[in-house]
């Protein structure tokens, strides 16, 4: 009766008094739960006792799969059995892990919309996995090993009996980080990955270059990074690109990479003649040069090479060539620009920059167009908003302060029938104290925090319209995010979002209801190793986190 | 040019829009610059190459000093030269620091206003440290430490020839840590003591214990963290303790123990009859209890046998009682309770709880008065505010959301003859988008951000009143900070509190003055192996942070 009054007591004083007065008790931890909740889940009513030494797995005919492999490896000896306990071994029957994948091995990443739709049950003496692909597979094995706990009574692993069918809600469900800003190390964002993949989630959107700087390492035009970087140590190198790429792929996550034109393209300064010259009011001094220079014929046939090698250097079927905030840079990059006035002039654009954006936009849907590797283009939704985007665009979302502004854009978007992505509920740079994943915390825009309860469809609209929701990715930019904080500033919070693209919507109503599953996954991913921080009152887990004694950068 | 027109847009726009233009550049970052700013710098104009093989340390008659041992070791084979660098040996001439101490080698911590004075004087032969005492000594090594450069040209290291006279504007400069909400580690407890070494920090200021847990090993009474911790693992030994004063003390560092009496004590609940038992409005349920039971005669003892063994555990002449928030928890746990109204009546206090706390702490300052280790108590401000604290007693300011309103109360109180530390400029643990220890940043209160410019004297009184300003605690409350995000978390905020508290504030009168030095020393302690967060524009270290591989959960 008394948890009952500090569970209501928690409640309503919520964000501020519950610290004062709460703390999260294990007897409301769950035991054995499944993040993010699965479309189908009937837990047994026993458990089995499960030993390092007694149990197996079994890939059936596709033992050869590398990614079948990997999993195996990962799960069998790491992430199953997490805890820093001794290990008993012996006393139970063998506990086999059946998988069963009907298509065959794929050579590539998950393609978009490639099923991860998997059955899964575990009963006392084996755990049965039949998925369509291996990628269902993978989301499968985290979902069992999510039903692994540790009794701290018997001091034994045991597992949950279950019985789960799950697919996810959304195709696209990632993440997106920002290396311009600051750059990441191969270790951050493997880790990130490996994160993602105990999420269910499938996309890294790698905004790799921006204003700031340019990591990415051409072959064609090595000037870019060259001069761009941040210094030569600031850079992926083509192995480092493809490590991200095969290291994403065998935990089923597509890479779309992103290269934002015609602004934020600063670091592109090693190109000459590719930036348009910015003045200041009085039509002087020269400005930060931001912006594509589009009277120069040259740099459409650059942009088109480039992207060539950028479809040979990532296989996602995807591109996200960004348009974002081209107004911002405008005035002081093509409006002071005498020479700029006079193209428009010239083009009959008179003083309208949007035509002279038009302008850049439909050569850049050709170069898309004509790419040897055919791609499907990502824009920001300026692109939709300002502009006139090709036809076969996907527009991506990223503005808005309240969630009902967010749905707003959605059906304005889809009613006009362009698939989308959305980012605007899930700006993770942002913070702000307390657990915004859960309650709404006042602050600076955008306000749009209880990344939770941020829905997707949730606007009124055709069902044709809401199929054209493609999904959503969480975005961390990088102005203050680096290798430093960037996994406890992600994680958890991240976590509702891939629960909120993933499980069905009815069952997932109310934060208060995921908590006792959040944390569980908090503290099973921190037993593994990873930096999630606490999402939630005072609490604790059976093994926290621990920082290593202090060592030298690697980089 | 460009570059100051960068600048002055920098600071137009400050915290929104600097981000997308801007990134600090490596030509506005300090080259051997000294955090917090010396008293005094005076700067040579050359510069000399420092090798490996060819530098050694005097420690002239001082060479069995344990302090002196472990700075040698840790300055000569870690910190000086951090970055992942082949070494260059050979070369030069050889360079000796001499380190002159005159006090002799203390066997205890650092004792309340012991001389941290130092003279460091760096030719292009030597370097030489003339200190009162051991601390000194450790202060000028940090200091010697921020003269090395690393010359990505020459690809050598390099030291900055100076002339410091250097000593601390306050005696008490240091972190608050809260193991009660949430459990640190001793590696994450060891290496912020390091970080606060290399900010010059002294004093550590442990909350140990709180409502949600009690993690201190109490010998004469086990029950306490038998019950009260939130598991057998979540506790420290007496062994940990000793190791964290041990530790804290050859880096200078006390380290001061909180048990914050008589409110927030629920974790005390092993202490049969330790807490007045509460109740909701009706009278009726029993409400968690919070509040100690000030009836009892018997735990008055309990107190005083409790607070003798802290003594001979925590060596240093402070003990910090709490004091804070006792009336959040009167209505439910005093005014409801029948026997406890009874009582008041019988004492004659009537209705007026005050009286009651005033009763309360009386017998706690005759307690402390009869302490066999002689101790100076701190309280919170509220021991001021509402009762009527010993003379002897420390007031530790708490609240106020703006500077104005925290310097009003530091003129209050010093206006009564108590001295104070202030932790209210410093509340790290709210956090907000942005540099906030430089900018204003709007958002949920407190809103006393801009770390930097908090300045507790900056009130109009007497020097005997600023005088009785002993110095500041940033605290980092541990509602939502465990060991997966205090380290990011606390740095290099901190470091803003660090350069207020040591360094003459006239000097030290912009933040824009102090970025490029912060910038630097964020890079150098992220070198050495620490999470120092990005703190201003995107920008990059010479060598970053990495992460390492995921590994298992440790405790």
């Amino acid at each position: 009766f008394q948890v009952m009054r500090l569970l209501i007591l928690s409640l309503l004083f919520a964000s501020t008094f519950a610290w004062f007065y709460g703390r999260d008790e294990p007897d409301r931890w769950s035991v054995g739960g499944v993040w993010p909740l699965p479309q189908k889940i009937i837990y047994g009513s026993k458990n089995r006792t499960l030993t390092y030494d007694k149990i197996g797995i079994d890939l059936g005919d596709r033992k050869d799969c590398d990614v079948l492999l990997s999993m195996a490896d990962n799960y069998m000896n790491k992430w199953l059995f997490p805890y820093p306990v001794e290990m008993k071994t012996g006393g139970t029957e063998d506990f086999i892990i059946t998988v069963t994948v009907k298509e065959e091995c794929p050579s590539g990443p998950p393609v978009h919309g490639a099923s991860e739709e998997y059955l899964l049950r575990v009963s006392l003496s084996e755990a049965v996995i039949n998925a369509q692909t291996v990628w269902g597979a993978l989301r499968a094995m985290e979902s069992l090993s999510h039903l692994v706990f540790y009794d701290q009574k018997s001091q034994e692993y045991k597992i949950r009996t279950v019985e789960i069918f799950d697919k996810p809600r959304f195709p696209v469900r990632g993440i997106m980080i920002d290396t311009s800003r600051h750059f990441l190390s191969l270790n951050v964002i493997k880790r990130q990955l490996e994160i993602m993949s105990m999420n269910k989630m499938n996309v890294l959107h790698w905004h790799l270059v921006d204003s700031e700087s340019f990591p990415y390492t051409s072959v064609k035009f090595p000037e870019l990074h060259g001069v761009g970087a941040y210094s030569p140590r600031h850079v992926y190198s083509r192995e480092d690109i493809a490590d991200v790429i095969a290291f994403a792929r065998l935990r089923g996550i597509r890479v779309i990479p992103e290269f934002d034109l015609p602004g934020h393209t600063s670091s592109w300064k090693g190109r000459k003649g590719f930036l348009t010259e910015c003045f200041d009011e009085k039509g002087e001094e020269t400005f930060l040069p931001n912006l594509v220079d589009p009277m120069n014929e040259a740099n459409f046939d650059f942009i088109s090479q480039f992207l060539e090698e950028v479809t040979e250097t990532f296989p996602d079927q995807f591109l996200h060539l960004g348009g974002d905030e081209v107004n911002d840079f405008i005035v002081e990059c093509w409006v002071r620009n005498k020479k700029i006035r006079k193209f428009m002039e010239e083009k009959g654009f008179g003083n309208n920059t949007i035509l002279l954006e038009n302008y850049f936009f439909e050569k850049l849907f050709a170069i898309v167009e004509k790419l040897k590797l055919k791609r499907k283009p990502i824009f920001w939704q300026e692109v939709f908003d300002n502009n006139i985007p090709d036809p076969n665009s996907i527009i991506h979302i990223w503005k808005g302060n309240t969630h009902e502004e967010i749905y707003e854009q959605v059906k304005n978007i889809t009613s006009k029938n362009f698939p989308v992505i959305i980012s605007a509920c899930w700006y993770l740079n942002y913070i702000k104290y307390g657990a915004d994943w859960r309650d709404e915390i006042s602050g600076t825009a955008p306000s749009n925090s209880r990344y939770y309860y941020c829905d997707p469809t949730n606007f009124n609209g055709t069902d044709a319209q809401k199929n054209l929701v493609l999904g959503g990715i969480a975005a961390i930019w990088g102005e203050i995010v680096d290798n430093t904080n960037i996994e406890a500033r992600l994680w958890p919070r991240a976590s509702a979002a891939a629960e909120r693209l993933w499980s069905p919507a009815e069952k997932t109503q109310r934060a208060e209801d995921a908590w006792p599953r959040m944390h569980e996954l908090r503290c099973r991913l921190v037993s593994r190793g990873y930096r999630i921080q606490p999402n939630n009152n005072p609490d604790f887990c059976p093994f926290e986190f621990d920082e290593p004694p202090a060592t030298k950068s690697e980089l």
